[in-house]
């Protein structure tokens, strides 16, 4: 019988997650029960979100608690089935965890569609909570209109590089800020933003004084920190600060560092909204056709960057994103194809 | 003839100002030219902006020029007039700076109805830009409902302790942060709000844990710092924190201190959003009459702080401004009551 291997959480983090702060455990691969199937996974998804469920104390989902196998959104084939709606060869696509094999009762389960001729992993991509989330978070919170300007902070990152495109193909102007010469040329040549800042290069500021002289309308951040502060010194008036995330600040062990600029939101008369895409779910479907047309038109590029190795590669991947060595969503590939 | 002392800028401030950084001033009452009239100013108001004024660089108004005189609403009489509309003897309320007599084209003045039988005065408080920016920051900004919550700091001070009487009288729950007990007291007993939490002796989180189990749906936020920071983490599901200001922050020689809480904006699905009264310029007639008509029904009282002295007093009045010594709004009478 085929065993399963699976990260479990055996420590809270101090800083950024080491190998230490796993347990790698091999169980057998679980036998469904009626109602239930078992998936064998070939993507996992990778998130900065990661670091957050690994925390206690209340955020936005229960954190991982100690010995629990690592929560993962990832894609498979399911193997094994006594569920009418979930036969043996269907792809699926769900909240499966960082293991080799998931056993599943269907919920939060969505089933992918083959007749899409997409990869598989788009699901995890624009098809998936990624696309939802900047979907949501640029037209929704950020009440991005045509003709804007979208600032996007992580923008060769998964949400990044979708929120940049959607607004391009709103009509918007889009500048991105992102980490190295290669991710800032990818931006602009091949997802057409109108203008890429480097971060590790630049002068924010200046840049964004240059590629956005009246101000950003939309300001969506998945990163914080300084980054953060220095684009609250380039609102337009009545702009929406966007916060989708802070992966700058979640590694911190002395805690978040605050936007010292907030009080620019009062002189440009802006906001600062958070949000969970989890919270739009009644409209994932508008969503969702939406976002499988741009794919399917080539209006929107599902960016990603897939890593084929075995599940032991878990601990170092993880490493890499918060590196920010990756260009779009990136994905490890078990390589468990059907 | 009449002289008219005045207080200009001679420095811009580090950290708090100082008596060294104004410069007094002694020049001959001006003679009104066609169009204009003077003022002989009553009451000055004291307010926490007033720090910011003194900074160079962007804002939402610019900044008080060195050489220049401050920049203060206030109040007074006209004793000499070449304008149809101002005649001597009008009571008057506008921007005359920091100064004994003003002279004026007319530009923002709004003439004080002797009818109301209400003090000049209140027209600096909530008959004036105090009560507008309560008015529109709860119910506008803030989109307060009758039933929700209301945590508002700088609770005794002159905007926030209209705040909580107006979402008092809109059936609001309201919790006021202020320093000290007696400041405390005055605002459960005397202006009905629901509690009181004095920072300088309580555990802020832990008594917003106790007074608003359910979180604030709405946060206003008057003060920043740590506050603002315990505040974060008390917010109601969707709330709104407004920010109207930054007391604690404005002498501060070492930036703002921002909000490190500000992620849970996120967890919260929560919003924080800066505003300036004055772009509710098309809707001050509505508040205006509203206001008066609450505190001509008495359900409304315009809490001040009177100090009675000469306009030498000015520098030092505006010291106790910043360290929180007033209940509502801070006000100097130059005692040239009409």
């Amino acid at each position: 019988m085929s065993k399963n291997r699976q990260y479990r959480l055996a420590h809270r983090p101090v800083g950024a997650a080491k190998e230490t702060d796993w347990d790698l455990v091999t169980e057998l691969v679980p036998n469904p029960s009626d109602g239930e199937f078992v998936v064998q996974i070939q993507h996992l998804s990778l998130d900065p979100a990661m670091r957050g469920w690994m925390n206690a104390g209340r955020s936005y989902v229960p954190p991982v608690e100690i010995g629990a196998v690592m929560r993962a959104y990832g894609t498979g084939a399911v193997v094994a089935s006594r569920h009418p709606d979930f036969p043996v060869g269907e792809l699926v696509t769900g909240e499966f965890g960082v293991q080799e094999y998931a056993l599943s009762d269907g919920h939060g389960v969505r089933h992918i569609d083959r007749r899409l001729q997409v990869p598989a992993s788009a699901y995890l991509g624009v098809l998936g909570l990624t696309g939802l989330t900047a979907y949501f978070g640029l037209l929704d919170v950020g009440q991005f209109q045509a003709g804007q300007t979208v600032v996007v902070t992580g923008a060769a990152g998964a949400v990044g590089s979708t929120v940049g495109q959607i607004a391009k193909l709103h009509g918007g102007r889009v500048i991105g800020i992102a980490g190295g010469t290669d991710k800032c040329r990818y931006l602009v040549d091949e997802l057409g933003f109108d203008a890429a800042i480097d971060y590790k290069t630049e002068n924010i500021r200046q840049a964004l004084r240059t590629h956005a002289p009246e101000g950003a309308d939309v300001f969506f951040d998945n990163v914080g920190g300084d980054i953060l502060d220095d684009g609250l010194l380039r609102l337009a008036h009545g702009a929406r600060v966007v916060i989708c995330g802070a992966v700058s600040q979640y590694n911190s062990q002395t805690g978040a560092h605050g936007p010292r600029n907030y009080l620019a939101l009062l002189i440009a008369r802006a906001r600062m909204e958070g949000f969970v895409v989890n919270d739009y779910e009644d409209r994932f479907g508008e969503a969702s056709e939406a976002l499988a047309q741009w794919l399917a038109d080539g209006r929107l590029i599902n960016v990603e960057d897939i890593d084929h190795d075995s599940i032991l590669a878990f601990p170092e991947t993880l490493t890499q994103l918060f590196a920010g060595k990756n260009t779009g969503k990136l994905i490890l590939d078990l390589g468990s194809a059907p």
